[in-house]
């Protein structure tokens, strides 16, 4: 794959074949967009179409362990029609991520931006999707190289951001909202994650950033608020086991898209 | 600032006035670096040291906000000695942030790596800290452009990890620790942040993330487990107001660095 000079054609080449472009993204970090990301690939899987995921986090990817799939690295092969992503266990969604080519999972990525640069433009006109409904973009936080380029090579339907309720991250996903604006793209919806947490002794409704914010983020800048969802405890279990895919609750049940 | 071609001499020219650099980072985002900063300033300047904090987050800085002095941006004066810093409130810390350059506080930063590269050098290189016993650096996510270029460019004292007890975030600070690792960086300790948190109710422990994680770390690393921090509503609640330095909780009282 690094034979070959990868141009802006070549990565168009590849994204024919797949029909909707989402990029799941913040400005900030620790919001859960990987698991979002996760979430949304699993309702497309659920409701029979064909998804997959690309991780663009690269010094921070979390998708291959949430999917439990880790182990599944040596699958990826570089082949003649390019790199075939790996399928995950349950829905055979098709992931693409840098941990699948690292040593270990404690290994890290030591890149400056124009490697990242180069390694996402790499991969984007490599992989081999097949054809497929719904490719997710699980981004880094930032406003910076990975999603500029992605921006610049993927003609996208649009981009979802996610926030948690905290004045702290509103004001980081406000400055992603407006970088969007300034580069004509849409914004699809707003996810408000973490919302609250409900105690497992006395069900108490604990705030655990506030209220409210996803909804005013949503009038402010008139974009939908796909989504509320709550800190809860089990789906934290599922993720840390790897077992995303199993996870019952679907809280894109009302995002047609 | 933009005048002059800012050179490693003149980065440590403006350091040899700073007797301790600790860089805080994690390599994963939204575990609390930021606020750990803060609260790390905090305890250096309660003990009567002289503290500040170079906000190197520059896509997503939220220094400023948890200090509540995004109103002083005019006090960021350019003069012959160089750029001056905005003083905290309470403690007088000594901030710097590309916060107080921005329009408003949604304005995005959309920098490339190499802008980031060279905004950061053009700020080591000309920021007039005077004589000051600690500067913390608080980092964005990631093993990537800002990191690599404080490390390159200031000789540090240490890093300070910090990390949330679920494995999804243990595996990317151990990234960060290997890469610390491989550019001869010494990690002064582990600090384990959102431990658990207390219902307000009821008063049961909920570990939000897992138990145990950091304990778990600093023995395999051999790295001292500085403070596990709970999830204190309380803190946010500060953090929310901007009054970070009014908290009274000190989690260092046993950090002796």
């Amino acid at each position: 794959m690094q034979e070959k000079i990868i141009t802006g054609k070549d990565i168009a080449e590849r994204m024919k074949n797949v029909k909707h472009k989402i990029v799941v993204t913040s400005g900030k970090g620790g919001v859960g967009k990987s698991t979002i990301t996760a979430l949304l690939a699993t309702h497309y899987a659920k409701k029979g179409y064909k998804a997959g995921i690309f991780d663009a986090d690269f010094l921070g990817p979390s998708i291959p362990k949430l999917f439990g799939i880790e182990r599944k690295a040596k699958e990826l092969t570089i082949g003649e029609s390019g790199i075939t992503p790996v399928y995950s266990d349950r829905f055979g969604i098709e992931i693409l991520s840098i941990q699948f080519m690292l040593p270990s999972r404690e290994s890290p990525v030591i890149w400056r931006g124009l490697a990242i640069n180069t390694a996402i433009r790499s991969f984007l006109g490599s992989v081999d999707w097949g054809e497929i409904d719904y490719l997710l973009f699980d981004m880094p936080p930032g406003t910076g190289d990975a999603i500029l380029t992605i921006l610049d090579f993927v003609e996208l339907d649009g981009l979802v951001m996610v926030t948690t309720p905290q004045d702290m991250s509103v004001s980081i996903v406000e400055k992603a909202i407006n970088m969007a604006k300034k580069m004509d793209s849409e914004v699809l919806g707003i996810v408000e994650n973490m919302s609250y947490l409900e105690c497992p002794k006395c069900g108490e409704r604990i705030y655990l950033f506030g209220e409210g914010r996803g909804v005013e983020l949503s009038r402010k800048y008139g974009i939908d608020l796909i989504a509320e969802i709550p800190f809860d405890l089990e789906l934290m279990d599922y993720a840390e086991r790897g077992r995303v895919e199993d996870y019952e609750v679907d809280y894109f049940e009302y995002f047609y898209y």
